[in-house]
């Protein structure tokens, strides 16, 4: 029923925490969490028991990014029905966790589905539990090859683009393993060219507002021992002009079907940069992100989130997801301007690597053809 | 001997708090700073009676900014003379407060100066500290004074380049009456542009690392009236996009005989937005910024500050002078990139405003000539 923290000692740590895994216990199925509102101060796991504890992870965004979501909605339907809960009413509570994460919708259905089916065609709930964790499975390795494919295809660009190795590339908010069931989108990307002994540098925006990328890219770079540095956003402009950048390397949060990229805010002022400087402006994301309904960067409907995130500093300990918490830096009643993401036309993207291949230069053509070309390798 | 907080009750507060005042009450002569390290959580007034606390106020920010120190410099060594202290200890204390602030050792020379003419004439102590006060006061008077004629070149020249009216100005860090005898530099102009109801927004940059945006032009604004917007130094890139900021109004801490600016980190990257985006980019700030000595932007040598500034969080009320008092957001071990300023090539610069007249085009010759004329004008 509650959310209960396992113990995180030193010496029983795994080398790499998932952010997401399934374990099944003599006590019953569990969903463990890496709790990401605690890093990277502490880490800790939160075991689900639950479809309800699993709401409460996501609502206080100790489970977030938009791949990861998908992945742990269908966890959590495979949960409630593997613990003989009602699987109709986890699946409506999830999916309403948060309302604006498609990729949570996504999964949850994908689940339910699966396990309606199932029930359907055997009336037996133990094989419908066992097919909708199938699904739930499935989803998770399907995003975990995906994210080792675009990082194949991007790193390969990147030894085109920058044929003496030694990659400097700056980096945006967080697109790792904390958001996705593998390695994540440009930050595997970094990370393949790591092991392959060619990133001479990973520069890491803090990702203003909420610091995603001093909280989590950071902490997934000293992870994997990565040579990397933290800067302001407004920083990299001081790098581009002193050559310091070779590439930069974004994901992506939306993309329309002309190639405009909706990512988190401060990534358009990186691709008008790298425009400036004639560095390559790269976006990774897999190929379920362009939204073929989104005919440009104008018909992206821009988020604005609530000012005391701008108003106020939250340190990581505190939740985001509520007013207060934060201390006060501006004066009360200060009115902040703040955007979840900005738009960056096609124009700026050098190229969108992809699981299915890169496009570039970006046009709507090609983008229509690789999405056309993915529907008829994955299927549903 | 010891400072002393005053109170500032909600009901005995003045309209406007001066960032620095001279007071002399039957006690003895005194120097009042407003405090801004405990801005803008609290207006509080500092006391300083004798140069160590004024040096204590330099070191800890309670005042900082290049013009007021330089101001603030002359009062402590008036302040000494007028207590009957050694003038030479508290001048050569004051002026390694900060070893790196050109203004404050030229406004405690400039006091010291005038104090030793004035006793080597009269040999009348009395005298030699009427003298260095008065030194002081005309400093501050000139500031002010170049601070007037700032705002009313600015203000003219965003009007012929905007001839429309109601101007959208975005800024960046803090360039007001907290840094000034007067008005300030870029925040005076975008005053002026207030009071004669031609400002229809004010976008202020946040400006980290330490938020001098969200912390001290917010405050600036708020108590003007003025209608302002704070937004993250990344967010600026959507406004551009959108058409929502006019002109860009940044201060200087060191103009290059070229033209080059050096001013905060971030200040760069706004430049090449706007030039993206065909907005005028417009650097105001006295003609002693420009120095001749420095020929060109390659010349400036870029402070770099300490990583814990970026990879801690510190609220307004910890100091930020030293190490720790902040709150972690990054993993131990994180480097961080921490330049002071940014350098903008003058062709990216739309004009200089000086309170002797406005350069633009920026070139070499341009600038010498204003400062030949300056120098002409103001002597000493």
């Amino acid at each position: 029923m509650a959310d209960q923290y396992a113990q995180s000692g030193e010496d029983k740590r795994p080398a790499e925490i998932p952010a997401i895994r399934w374990e099944e216990p003599p006590e019953g199925p569990v969903l463990v969490l890496l709790d990401q509102t605690r890093l990277p101060a502490e880490e800790v796991e939160l075991v689900c028991t639950d479809a309800p504890a699993l709401v409460e992870a996501i609502r206080s965004l100790a489970v977030r990014g938009a791949p990861l979501l998908g992945i742990a909605g269908a966890y959590g339907v495979a949960l409630a029905a593997a613990r003989g809960f009602d699987v109709d009413e986890a699946a409506a509570a999830l999916e309403s966790a948060r309302p604006t994460a498609v990729n949570l919708s996504i999964g949850v259905h994908r689940a339910a589905s699966a396990h309606r089916t199932a029930l359907a065609t055997t009336g037996d709930p133990t094989a419908a539990a066992t097919a909708a964790l199938a699904a739930a499975r499935t989803m998770h390795q399907e995003d975990a090859e995906a994210s080792a494919r675009m990082a194949v295809h991007g790193l390969t660009l990147l030894d085109e683009l920058l044929p003496g190795g030694g990659h400097r590339v700056l980096t945006h908010c967080n697109s790792g393993s904390l958001v996705s069931g593998g390695e994540g989108t440009a930050f595997a990307v970094a990370l393949a060219a790591h092991r392959a002994g060619r990133l001479r540098r990973l520069w890491v925006d803090e990702t203003r507002p909420l610091l995603q990328g001093a909280r989590l890219t950071a902490y997934e770079a000293a992870r994997r021992g990565m040579a990397y540095t933290l800067l302001t956003d407004s920083a990299a402009g001081s790098l581009f002009a002193a050559g310091e950048v070779d590439a930069v390397l974004v994901g992506a949060d939306r993309i329309a079907a002309d190639g405009s990229v909706a990512n988190k805010v401060g990534s358009y002022p990186l691709a008008v940069l790298a425009r400036y400087h004639h560095v390559p402006f790269i976006v990774v994301a897999p190929v379920t992100t362009v939204d073929p309904g989104t005919s440009d960067g104008s018909s992206i409907e821009v988020e604005q989130r609530p000012g005391y995130e701008v108003t106020d500093v939250l340190a990581p300990q505190m939740p985001v997801a509520g007013a207060g918490g934060g201390i006060a830096v501006a004066p009360l009643g200060t009115q902040a301007y703040n955007p979840a993401f900005d738009v960056t036309p096609p124009e700026l993207v050098t190229a969108i690597v992809t699981e299915e291949g890169v496009v570039s230069p970006v046009t709507a053509e090609a983008l229509a053809e690789l999405c056309s070309r993915s529907r008829q390798v994955t299927p549903g």
